[in-house]
């Protein structure tokens, strides 16, 4: 179903492209442009013939009754600063950035007469870039969408329909309340994998060659682009210092427990972890 | 290749279980018999009509010359002490169990005239039992041999071989080194992902509808059989304190980096993270 005329993507990397991809397969707008910073990825886009790629932010966005932003999480705010002069009032703006709560201050540089409203989709991938793009990328994915107190309900509504139209579980809170969420389901995981594979990795018995499934999955996402992981911690970094506390303080009592052999302790605080994770693949909503 | 006239395999679940189909299937043995405590297991292998399943341990290694304790860690010894009067002289203990050093200390109860070499092959999974179990669950699996010093070197080949037959790649090093190894790759990680789940659970902004693939790859091995770990985290007990308490360091080394806004350093500790992570997928031997 046509929700929009022009959608424009500006950043068409993973996350971007695969915007593009999908809302051309689900038939949502009319016209595709976007922009990179990448003059391989532009190339990619407009040699599809249905984008219109640009290297200026200006024409990227003419015309456009959409915008996404996609560029890395600490670029936004600049993103937002070159846009703002010209944009098509009336236009939606939206965000794929992992953090919503600087990205919401950051967007009060944009004219009043558009509509600012993030979104933060759950999807991604380590293979970053263009070439990693696919259309059913955000497809049965968890997406957050933060509007502020006084933004209007039709935007917040059009907003809400574009994600459920590339497949999307679409869940409205506060900027302030998504980043609480992501620093406990993403954010402080992804620090303590990072952790951890560099504490296994000073261990005297440490040895690559028997490393089973085991290790490689608890510590699958520190292989991230570092890049885009540090404006991610340390735009949330309140959130995410007490994440880690609590791994430290749990990390500690599980290390005293097996320090004391306690075996009757190990296994209820072992069974509770279970229980724990289990409940994680009970989950549906 | 027949390399024995019997294999006995004692405890027949997920891995004493894919033994025997392993064996079978690649010709290791003329004979094949197997005990275990649950009913349902032994019934399970006697209904395939080549595994001759016993409720008695003692008929259970009668005439094996190959005898393979697949027990879980912490019954190892008191399935030695049960085992001890019936095994055939000459014949070739082996164990499956994640601990060495314990295990070989309670091998001394075996009687001189058998041969007991402890085997760690690094396969397995969540889901345990007979009904789990495949016949290429070894198949280019890292298997560690651990030999004393003064053990036989045709035994301790015989034993390499029977990994080798079942497809697993051998690596042979002392009890001891095996345990410290284990700690770092195995069982560190093991309790570090108890702990993570555990204490994402306790932060405000846990929501399980939101979990995408990140925190529950991170966090999957921590839904394993919470007795079996009590059994080897105790039995590990100063590897694994050590290794917990590295990864308290690290963890505590991020969290003072994230706290104080510090970009290069975040960018350059995540960047280590990434290389070491890696180098996992590289890793070939």
């Amino acid at each position: 179903m046509l929700l929009f005329k022009r959608i424009s993507v500006v950043g068409a990397g993973l996350i971007g492209g695969s915007i593009l991809l999908a809302a051309k397969k689900r038939n949502i707008s009319a016209q595709f442009s976007c922009w990179s910073h990448s003059p391989a990825s532009l190339a990619f886009w407009s040699n599809l013939g249905w984008v219109n790629g640009h290297t200026s932010l200006k024409d990227s966005v003419k015309d456009a009754d959409l915008v996404i932003i996609a560029t890395p999480v600490d670029k936004i705010g600049e993103t937002f600063v070159s846009l703002a002069p010209f944009l098509k009032p009336g236009c939606l703006i939206t965000d794929v950035g992992s953090i919503k709560g600087a990205v919401l201050k950051a967007a009060s540089v944009l004219p009043p007469s558009v509509n600012f409203i993030g979104s933060h989709p759950m999807a991604g991938s380590e293979k970053a870039g263009a070439r990693n793009a696919h259309a059913d990328l955000f497809e049965n994915r968890f997406c957050f969408i933060t509007p502020g107190p006084h933004d209007p309900a039709d935007s917040v509504q059009k907003i809400e329909q574009f994600w459920q139209s590339l497949g999307s579980k679409t869940f409205l809170c506060s900027a302030e309340k998504h980043d609480e969420i992501v620093a406990a389901i993403s954010h402080t995981p992804h620090a303590s994998a990072a952790a951890l594979i560099l504490a296994v990795k000073n261990l005297p018995g440490f040895k690559p060659a028997a490393v089973g499934a085991g290790l490689k999955d608890s510590t699958r996402i520190a292989a991230g682009e570092e890049n885009l992981w540090v404006g991610i911690l340390l735009a949330n970094a309140t959130h995410v210092a007490q994440g880690l506390k609590e791994v430290e303080k749990q990390t500690a009592e599980l290390r005293t427990i097996i320090e004391r052999g306690d075996a009757a302790a190990l296994s209820k605080i072992l069974a509770a972890a279970r229980i724990a994770r289990q409940s994680l693949d009970q989950t549906h909503e």
